[in-house]
C-alpha cells in the first residue's frame, strides 16, 4: 500500500497511540485521511474497524444490540465493542456528523478512564491495551449548525490534513494508477489552479480521489478531455458558466 | 429496445464498469437516464436492481432485514445486498432524496474497499467482480436543502445528460409509438419551444416522456388538441394563463 | 348511477386504460372527481380500489405488511397489491398529500415496466393486465409547500376537472335528490354566484356535494333558509360578517 | 337531563340523522357543544361513543388495533368501528386537533359510500343504519396553522352554537346547580359583561360552564367574592391588571 | 408536616373536593404549591399520587399500559388509572407541560361524567366518591408557546399562589430548618428585596425553598456568605456582573 | 489520586451531602469538574455513577428498562436506580443536554421525599441514606434554547468552577504527567493568555485538559512546537488566521 508522508504525522500518530490520547485527523475531502489511517494500522500492526459517521448514526450503533436468533434474544458486539475487546483502531470517519449521543461512548473511552459503558447490558469494558479512537472531520463543513461539542473536541490531538503539495500528488496519481508521469502531472497542475481559484463558486474543490478516478478514465481508453469533463468538471459542479472556465482552464493545460 | 446514442456515453459506461468506478447520471426528469442504464445492462449482459430513492429510504433499505418468519428469525437481502453478492447493476435512482445515513452503504462500495457492511449482522461482503453502482440525480432540484455530500460526489465519474436534440427526438417518439413521424417532428418542436420559454414560469419542462405519452394518445383516436391539452398542457400547469400560452403555441405547430 | 359527461371525458379515460397510461385528474373539492372515477369503473365493468391519501399514507399502507396471527407471521395485501394482482382501479385520491415514499410504488407501476416491488417480500408483481393507475389532487393546495415531484407527475395523463355549468348542475341536484327544479335551480344560481364572489375571502368555494346535503335538508322538511345557512353558509366561513353577505345573496334568489 | 333548546337545532338534528348526513357542531368553549350531542342521543335513543381529539388522535385510534393477549393476537375494535357496527353516535370532539389520517376513517364513513376501511384487517364494515357521525370544532382556534381539509368540511351540515342570551343561562345556572336566581341572574348578567369587553386582551372568554362551577362553589359555602375569583377570573387571565379589572366590575354587579 | 395557611385556601381545597370539582393551583417555582396539595391530602386522609409533567407526558403515561410479564400480557395500571380506582388525588404537576394527548384523560375526568376512557383496553371506570383532580402550572411559562387549552382550563376552580409575605416566610425557614429566627429574618428579607428588583434581568426569581435550602447550609456549618452565595446566588445567575449586584445586597444585610 | 482544592469547595460537597441537598457544579469544559467529583467521592468513600447527558438522554435511560433475556422479560435498573439502591453518588454530567422527561427522575429525589419512582414497575424507591445527587452544566452554553427548567435548578445548591490560578495549573500539568516544572508553567502562562484573548473569535477557550495532554505528547519525545500546534492550536479553531495568531503567542512564550 501507498503512503507518502507529508508532514511527520507518523510519528504523532504513534506516540498518541502509546500515549493513550484518542487523535483527531481534520481535513477536506478525499485528500487522504482514511488512507493515512489505514497505512498507520499497518504499520502498528491493528486492525482498523471504521465508521462512516452519518446524522442517524447514534450510540447504538456503535456499542451493538441485541438482536433475536432462532427465537433467543442474543447481544452482538457493535464496531465501538469489537474495538475496545480485540484492541483494534476504532475510526469514526465524519464524526461531527453522528447523533449526539454518541458522546455516551467517546467520552468515557477518550480520557483516563478508557472504558466504553454498554448500558443495554449494564457492562463496563476496560479498552483493550490496543484499542485507539481515531476520529475525522471536515472542517469545511465546521460553519454548519451541527459541531461537535467542546467538551468532546478537546479530548483529541489533532492533525491538520491537506490537499499534497503539487509534485508529491502527482506522484501518488502516477503511483496509484500506473498512468505517465506527464498526465500525472498535468492532473495535479489543474487540481492547483482549481483549488486556488476563488471568484468561481465552487460548492466542493477538487480532492485526490478524482484526480485518481480520472487518471483510471484516461488510462481505459476515454480521451482526455471526456475523461477530464466526466471525471471532474461535471464532478464539480452543475452549472453551465462554470463548466466552460473550467473547461477553458483544462484547455489550457491539456 | 431501443435507445439512441447521443455522446459516447456508452464507452463511458463501459469503461468505467471495467475500471470499477461507480456511475453518476445527471439530467433533467424523463430524459432518458433510466432507459440508458437499462440498455446498457442489457449490452454488458447484467441484471439490474434499480431502487427508486426517495426521502424515506435508508441504508436498511439497501441492506436488508431480519423477518419474522413462521416464528423463525430469517434474514432477507436487500436490494444492494443481491447486488453486490450475485454481481448486478446497483441503480440508486434520484440518489440525492435518500436518507443522509445510506453513505454507510455507499462510501465502502465506492471506494477501492467495494465491500459492503451489514451491521445488524456484523458482516462484510466483498462485491462480486460484476457487481456496478450507478446513481442519478436531477441538478435542477440542487439549489435545494437537501444536497448530496462532497465525499460522496467525488467518488463517482458524472454523466451529464439533457434532453435529446429535436430530430433524435422525433424519431425516438416515431419509433416509439408508432406515430407517423408528421406529428412526432410536430411533437419534439413544441417541447422545443417550451424548453425555451423562459418568461413563463413552468415548475417543470417538457420531457420526452410526456411526448411519448401524447403521442400514444393520438394514436389510439383521441383528437390531437385534447391529446396536446392533456398529455402535455394539464401536465404542465395549473395556472389558467399559462395554459392558455400553451395553446396558443400549440396552434401555431399543429 | 347518474353521471353527466361534461367535456368528453369518457372517452380519454378508456383510451389511457386500453393505451395501459396512469390517469391523473385535478379539480376542485366536491366537484364529482371520485364520482366519475366510480362511474368508469362500472361501465369498463372493474373493481375500484380507493384510498384516501393523506400526510400518513406512505409506501407500506399501500404495498400490504406482515401481520402476526394466532403465532403465525401472515403477509397481507394492501389495496395496490390487491389492485396489481386481481386487475383493478387504484384510486389514489388527493395523491399530493401522501408521504414521498408513495413513489416506490408509483413509478414502477407507471412506466413500460408496470410492476409492483413488494420489498418487505423482495417479490416483484407484474399487473394484470386490467391494472389501471388513477390518481387526484386538488390544484388550489398547489401553492403549498408539498407538491408532487415531476418526475412523478409526468408519469400521468391529466384531465382537469371544475365545477359543473349552473344548468347541469342543477339538473344533477334534482336527480341526485328529488328535490323540484326549481329549488334545485335556485341552488346552483346561488353556487355560481358565490364561485364568482372574488372579494370576499372565503377560505374555499361552494361545492356541488355542499348543494346536494342542503338539498336533501329542504326535502327533509328544514325551511330554506336555515337549509342554506346550516348547509352552506355556516359551512363555507366562520366569519360573521361574511355570512352576513353571503345571507343578503341568499336572500336574494330565494 | 336538563337542555334548553334555543335555536331549532334539535330539528336539525333529527333531520341530518334521518337524511344520513354528519353533522359538525361549531361553537366556543364550554357552551354546550358536548351536552346536546348528549341530549339528543338520549331523545333519539342512541348510545353515544365520545373521543376528546387531540393532536396524537390518528386513525388507529379511531379503528381499533391488534393487541397480544395471553400469546395470541386479538383484534380490538376502536371507538368508530364500535359506533359503525352497534349503530351509535359517533362523536369527535375538536376533530380539528386530530392528526390529518383521521380522514381514512371520516371520508368513507361521510359521503353516500358510509363504510369503515379497516386497512389493518383489509376489511370494509357497511355501517349500521342507526349510526351517525357527529363532530365539533371551535372556530376560535380556526385562524391557527391547523385546520380541517375543504374536502373533510364539505361533507357536513353545520350548526353554529354560541354562549346562550342572558336569561337562558342564568335558567341553566339556576337548575344545574340550585342555586337561588338572583346569584344565578347575576353571573349571568357578569359573564355577558365580560363577553362584550373588548378592550382586555383575555385569550379565552367565560364560559357556561365556569359560571356553574363558580356557582356550586358559592353554594358549598365559600363567599361570593372568593368564589368568582377563583372560579371566574383566576381562571381566565394570569395578568395582575386584568386582573383588577374583573374584580371591579365584579364589585359592580354582585 | 408544617404548613402554614396564608389566604382560606384549605377551604377552597375542601369544598371543591366535595364538589367534585377538580382544582388548578398556579403560582411561582418552589412557593409551596406541592406542599400545600400533601397538606391537604393528610388533612383530608387522602393518598396523593404525584406526576411530575414534562414535555414527554403522554396520555399513555396516565392510563397504564400492557407489558410482557414471563411471556404473559399483564395490563398495568397508570397513575391515574390507580388514583380513580382507590380514591386518590391525582396531582398534575406543570401540567402545560405535558403533551396535548392527555385531555383524553383529564376531560373525560374533569365534568360530570367524572370516568377514565382506558382506550387500550376499551374500559370505562367509574371515579371512586374521593378521587380528586389537581393540577398545576406556573404562569410565567405562560407567555410561551406552549399553553394549556381553554377547554382544558375552565373545567378547573384556580387557586393562585404567590410566594408568602416577608414574616410569614422567616417563620417557614425557622420552623422547617431550626435555623435561629434571625438569620431566617434575613434569609427572608433578602428574598423579599430580590424580588422586587426589576432592573436586574434574573431569570428566575428567589423561591422559598432556596432559602431553606441556604439556611440548611449555614446551619450545617458553612460561613454565611458562602451559603448565600452557593445557596442562591449562583442558582440564581452565571452572569459575572450579576453576581457582583446579589452580593453587595448580601453585604447590606447579613 | 490527585486534586488540589481551590475555594473551599470540599466543605461544601460534604455538607450538602450530609444535608441531602443535591448538589450543581458549574463551569467551563474541562476544568476539574468531574475529576472533584472523582475525589469527593474516593474521600466519602462512595461509589460513583457517571453519566454523560446529551439530546437523547431520558427518563427511561436512568431509571432501567425491561428487556428480554432467553424468553424472559427481565428488569434492568439504570444508573439511576442503581445508585439510589446502593447509596452511590449519581453524577449527570451536562445535565442540561438530557431531555426534558429526566425531571420525573430527578424532581422526586431533589425534594425532601428523596425517592425514584419506577412508572414501568410501578414501584417508588426510598433512596439509600448515601445516596447523593450530582449534576454539572456548561454555563456558557446557557444563552441556548435549551436550559434547566428553574424548577430543577432550584433544588441544587450551586458550586461555580473555573480554570485554576496560573501556578496551581502549572502544579497540576506537573503532577499529572511528570512533565517538568519548566514546561509546565509555560504552557499554563499560554493558557492564561488565549484566555485572556477577547478579540480572537475562539468558540472554545483551552482547557487544563487540553495542557494535559500537549504535556503528555512533549513527553513522548514529539517536539514542543508540533505538541503545541497539535495538542492546542489545531484544537482550537480551524481558522489559518487565528491560528497564526496563536502560534505567534506560542513563539513568544516557548
Amino acid at each position: 500500500m501507498y503512503y507518502k508522508e507529508i508532514n511527520n504525522e507518523k510519528n504523532i500518530f504513534k506516540n498518541t497511540f502509546e500515549e493513550k490520547i484518542p487523535l483527531m485527523i481534520k481535513g477536506p475531502t478525499g485528500c487522504g485521511k482514511s488512507r493515512f489511517v489505514e497505512k498507520m494500522a499497518k504499520e502498528l500492526n491493528l486492525e482498523i474497524i471504521q465508521v462512516a459517521c452519518n446524522e442517524e448514526t447514534s450510540a447504538v450503533d456503535l456499542q451493538g444490540r441485541y438482536i433475536i436468533q432462532s427465537g433467543n434474544t442474543v447481544w452482538q458486539d457493535g464496531p465501538a465493542t469489537t474495538a475496545v475487546k480485540n484492541g483494534c483502531i476504532l475510526y469514526l470517519d465524519e464524526i461531527s456528523e453522528a447523533k449526539e449521543d454518541v458522546i455516551v461512548v467517546i467520552h468515557p473511552l477518550a480520557d483516563h478512564r478508557r472504558e466504553l459503558y454498554l448500558d443495554k447490558k449494564n457492562e463496563k469494558i476496560k479498552a483493550h491495551n490496543n484499542f485507539m479512537l481515531v476520529a475525522s472531520y471536515n472542517p469545511e463543513y465546521q460553519n454548519k449548525i451541527k459541531d461537535l461539542k467542546t467538551s468532546t473536541k478537546q479530548r483529541f490531538i489533532t492533525l491538520q490534513f491537506n490537499y499534497p503539495p503539487e509534485n508529491i500528488e502527482s506522484e501518488i496519481i502516477h503511483c496509484e494508477t500506473g498512468i505517465n508521469k506527464n498526465i500525472a502531472e498535468k492532473l495535479s497542475r489543474y487540481a492547483k489552479k482549481l483549488r486556488n481559484l476563488q471568484n468561481l463558486d465552487l460548492l466542493e474543490t477538487v480532492s485526490t480521489r478524482l484526480l485518481i478516478n480520472t487518471a483510471k478514465l484516461i488510462k481505459s481508453g476515454i480521451d482526455i478531455k471526456t475523461s477530464y469533463i466526466t471525471g471532474i468538471i461535471q464532478v464539480l459542479t452543475d452549472d453551465q458558466e462554470t463548466q466552460i472556465s473550467l473547461k477553458d482552464i483544462m484547455n489550457l493545460i491539456i
